[in-house]
């Protein structure tokens, strides 16, 4: 297996953009990319999107946009697998970089939510449709089940859950692609409209457009694109059951862990080798499942992370310096390569502001639906 | 890159199946699949799928449909490219293995199209919505306008496109599998109903239910799984523009040409190499404008083949010997496996009546929407 880099970088603001197709701002994060590595061609691309053909009509996305970008004739594929998609689309192009099919590889995410969808059944269809969705339920609805159980367990509190938001916001307030810049309060949170009980609005990332793209190539090949690559280390994907009642704890995502484990075994590393992780919050009880998955925190003491600091900018092991999908929001085929974007500067040092000092290994967790699949890449500097 | 091979099979019947869900037909072809390799374990699953989440309200379907399985946490990623998804999840597969990230790898696609949902509305999703779908066109009126194109420039006849049908349900009556199991005549064909002028009924794919899949590993581990594995000797894909009209030539399929090309110079083999085929008969015209882009014929006598005998059971290069798209039935998702099912049987011998003699070289060529996307693998009798 071939070592592979990440060699550059592209995305597009996150929010509500009504004035931008899908296609605007796939090409948008993908030219940044290739600029940035200099690079005017490339072998393959992978498109990470969940739901082209609900959300706006256009299933087919690889080809469509390959041609919008002026690359006709590249080899190109989507792939999905709901919210994970961008983590999985990731996964796809290091596979082909790693096999020796291809040299330069572009992976890019993109999803345009905000275009007369309904948005919340199309991300319903992430779920178990003939177990959960038949029956009603929603994602909003399924995390507040998790989070109801892991208060249970646990003792988690109402303020554990609010203080992820808190920080990811605070965070978020320093990047400047992110489409909530400002903080939250501890008391906004707890006194936001009541969604699904316990979750309120502050704990639900947002209904977002927005696309990022990385450019991939074999190690030995990095130096031509850029003076500071990133190798990935390691990818994990797996998967647990669709319904969340089918789960023997719906508390604990057996898959995040199940994905961490075979990205930890593959570096070589332990959870402790781990500088700055970027996580996914679409809940704030998200954030807290997938720490304990991922064994930074002992289990059931996730809650207590985002409360004392742990996991903030400053922290042992800050989680989420980019805002995570709860401040910089979450077009949901993008999150995944947004994810793997932010720990590519960070690694880089060239966070700004949110840089983490001296960051030399990053992991990326990016999850589908209520954790039904998992996919977690290890990042290092070169 | 490691070398890879097919080692067994499975396939559930083509057909209107109103009493079998997406996920019930998935499982019965790839239980079979495994059965037949005896292997009670798999490292990762492809499924390749065009529309689940317009079809059936289920997007996500990886995870869904791995636990269905009984694969629980098993890495598992869908991949569409719309009519070219089967075949594009295998190209997944293979580079999954041949990476040496995994070692067995189930690569299966699925479509569940009666299901009460707009069918050619779903399927149109797979053409450019902006430039061809908001004006009103479908898959039978691009592919009529691909055919009047043909019958100008080559002076390809009515009889021509008929004779297509009529030699693929020839080979499709010996088929246990295909959805229609019936010989047609010249004049049945040019006497059925006009669809888009110059198609007519018999000169359409079928809409169809059904579920393929195939069992990979590297090929020096093939033994374990059966004493006649298939080596995949090349994988090609490519894209065009997703509009029809912004091709420099409506009638020549240039993604496909250029898939192959990629397969033939991989595979370090010409066309003539060749002993069987199966390629993508979504309407008649379409197997006489990929015959020509593979280069099986020269330019412009695509027509000439299926009249004369050329590319039909016993002629000079067989051609969907499983009855094609037309006869054997055209679950989206499904076909791209279905078509190295075919493939797969022929170079064991496997084939029953459908068997080309001492066959040893086999292609099958996907393709996506009008042609936007293609994909071509080349298979050695090992």
């Amino acid at each position: 297996m071939r070592e592979v880099a990440v060699v550059s970088a592209g995305m597009t603001p996150f929010g509500e953009l009504w004035r931008h197709s899908l296609r605007d701002l796939f090409v948008e994060a993908s030219l940044e990319a290739l600029r940035n590595a200099r690079a005017d061609s490339v072998d393959a691309v992978y498109v990470g999107n969940m739901s082209g053909g609900q959300f706006v009509g256009q299933e087919h996305l690889a080809p469509l946009l390959v041609d919008q970008l002026g690359f006709r004739g590249v080899a190109a594929t989507r792939v999905e697998s709901a919210c994970a998609s961008g983590g999985a689309a990731l996964r796809a192009a290091f596979l082909d970089v790693a096999s020796g099919m291809s040299d330069v590889v572009l992976a890019a995410g993109v999803e345009k939510m905000n275009d007369g969808a309904d948005v919340t059944g199309v991300l319903a269809s992430a779920a178990d449709q003939e177990a959960e969705v038949y029956h009603g339920v929603t994602f909003p609805g399924l995390y507040a089940m998790i989070a109801r159980a892991h208060m249970e367990q646990h003792g988690t509190t109402l303020e554990d859950l609010a203080a992820v938001s808190v920080k990811n916001h605070r965070h978020g307030a320093l990047n400047p692609k992110a489409q909530f810049r400002q903080e939250v309060t501890l008391e906004q949170v707890m006194n936001s409209s009541l969604v699904a009980d316990p979750l309120r609005l502050l704990h639900c990332s947002p209904v977002s457009d927005g696309a990022a793209a990385v450019l991939l190539c074999p190690l030995s090949r990095a130096k031509e694109f850029t003076d500071r690559p990133v190798r990935i280390r390691a990818s994990g994907l797996a998967t647990s059951s669709m319904a969340l009642a089918e789960r023997r704890d719906p508390a604990f995502l057996d898959a995040v862990r199940l994905s961490a484990s075979r990205a930890y075994k593959m570096a070589g590393l332990s959870p402790s080798g781990i500088d700055v992780a970027e996580v996914h919050d679409c809940f704030s009880i998200a954030e807290i499942c997938v720490i304990e998955a991922l064994c930074f925190v002992e289990p059931g003491r996730g809650g207590q992370a985002a409360r004392t600091g742990e996991t903030a900018l400053g922290g042992r092991l800050p989680v989420n310096p980019s805002g995570g999908l709860k401040s910089k929001g979450h077009p949901v085929g993008a999150t995944g390569i947004a994810q793997v974007i932010e720990i590519f500067d960070q690694l880089r040092g060239a966070a700004g502001e949110r840089q983490v000092a001296d960051a030399a290994i990053g992991l990326t967790q990016n999850m589908g639906g209520s954790g039904a699949s998992s996919v977690v890449h290890i990042f290092e500097r070169v």
